[in-house]
């Protein structure tokens, strides 16, 4: 039985890093929302039917299983596909930078807004943009030089031991990520993390990861996702 | 061998959500960088002097394993002393619900942050005043709501199944932060979230928390922690 994968289907958004194991895994699943009639079958799903219901989107339902919280789907997936250490030790150290990684993530969301989720982006854009020079500034070089340091420690070209776990492919969405939001911010930052730029260009070789970056599965980035290209808020690398 | 913690020693903070979890086990722990030169350690091992060295405090030394992110110290903690269903199901559906403690946590900090970190309160806010005012009209009734519901599914006054877990101690710790943070909006709230406010109550009796809570190893919540008293973020109630 194939997964099912839940989750907006307009954006790549936190779906995208679940969506990265599946397909490195070669794991059959439906992405649902995407189907007619899927984004129905979500809002359920996110109600009282289900015995342990997600707060949010993503969610995966293997068999009987739904469960939710990026970060937690890929414990599950890099356990059950090769995607993570078997040893307790490399499960957490794993586990550790994908929970590091999804609070670089809120930040990078938070850039565009700082104020309410609810709101436009239009309607904070002065609060953004101070926001956004104070990410582009310092957080952004604090997490990718915290990454680059833990790629020279492994020497491997990998974050975790010397193979494939689930934080690489998520650290290659988020240089991805970064390239289409900050464009002017990242291009002066890659020369300053070699490291993690070799990682993305590595990911991205994988014959499983180009073949799904070149189908219509993956959606193109867009400005209602996380990474969303708003020139004023890169202006000020 | 006891556990060591390492975290700022002035406030709670995500630190907290550790130390209830290891004064519920009963376990060992040193609070090190409450000890004289506890804060130079605790820099030591942010640096490359570990192989997996944490992004952020807290972290938790258990012999030579050095554990970071909050969640993940509890997936850990939860496993070794019987906080955590032992079952792959139970083990996943704590986490997520942990997952989403944390998510809630972030935007209790960004209530009175929502430009920088390193910024100065006073220097944010009237951004926070309006940040603020969303979250406790739209974020904070969302997730007691969703906490409410689980605990309405158990009907054991427990979030997972029939026993205690880390989750239910981590929610106590969230509710109190609240009634510190913002007295007025919970007031209000806490009348809509009855199984909430008992499972609060319920954790804060348990001896050993009793205990913890009386001692002086619990820092009294203060102005420089993740719930912050401004009597202007709580006045849109």
């Amino acid at each position: 039985m194939p997964y099912e994968l839940y989750y907006w289907a307009g954006i790549q958004g936190r779906g995208e890093f679940v969506r990265l194991a599946l397909e490195e895994a070669g794991a059959e699943y439906v992405d649902v929302a995407r189907r007619s009639g899927g984004e129905s079958a979500m809002a359920r799903l996110l109600g009282n039917t289900v015995e342990h219901p997600p707060f949010a989107p993503p969610f995966l339902k293997s068999g009987d299983l739904v469960i939710g919280q990026a970060a937690n789907i890929l414990l599950y997936l890099g356990a059950h596909h090769g995607l993570a250490p078997p040893d307790e030790e490399g499960r957490l150290w794993a586990h550790q930078l994908q929970l590091t990684i999804a609070d670089f993530v809120d930040e990078i969301h938070d850039t565009h807004h700082p104020i309410a989720s609810s709101l436009y982006y239009e309607d904070q854009r002065e609060e953004a943009k101070v926001r956004a020079g104070d990410f582009v500034k310092a957080r952004m070089p604090k997490y990718l030089g915290y990454f680059e340091r833990v790629l020279e420690k492994t020497g491997s070209g990998h974050l975790v031991g010397s193979g494939l776990t689930y934080p690489d492919l998520s650290l290659f969405q988020i240089v991805a990520g970064l390239r289409y939001a900050f464009p002017s911010a990242m291009a002066r930052l890659e020369r300053q993390h070699p490291r993690v730029v070799a990682l993305h260009d590595s990911v991205a070789a994988r014959p499983r990861i180009a073949a799904y970056l070149a189908s219509k599965r993956r959606i193109p980035f867009n400005q209602n996702g996380i990474f969303r290209h708003y020139p004023e808020l890169d202006a000020r690398a």
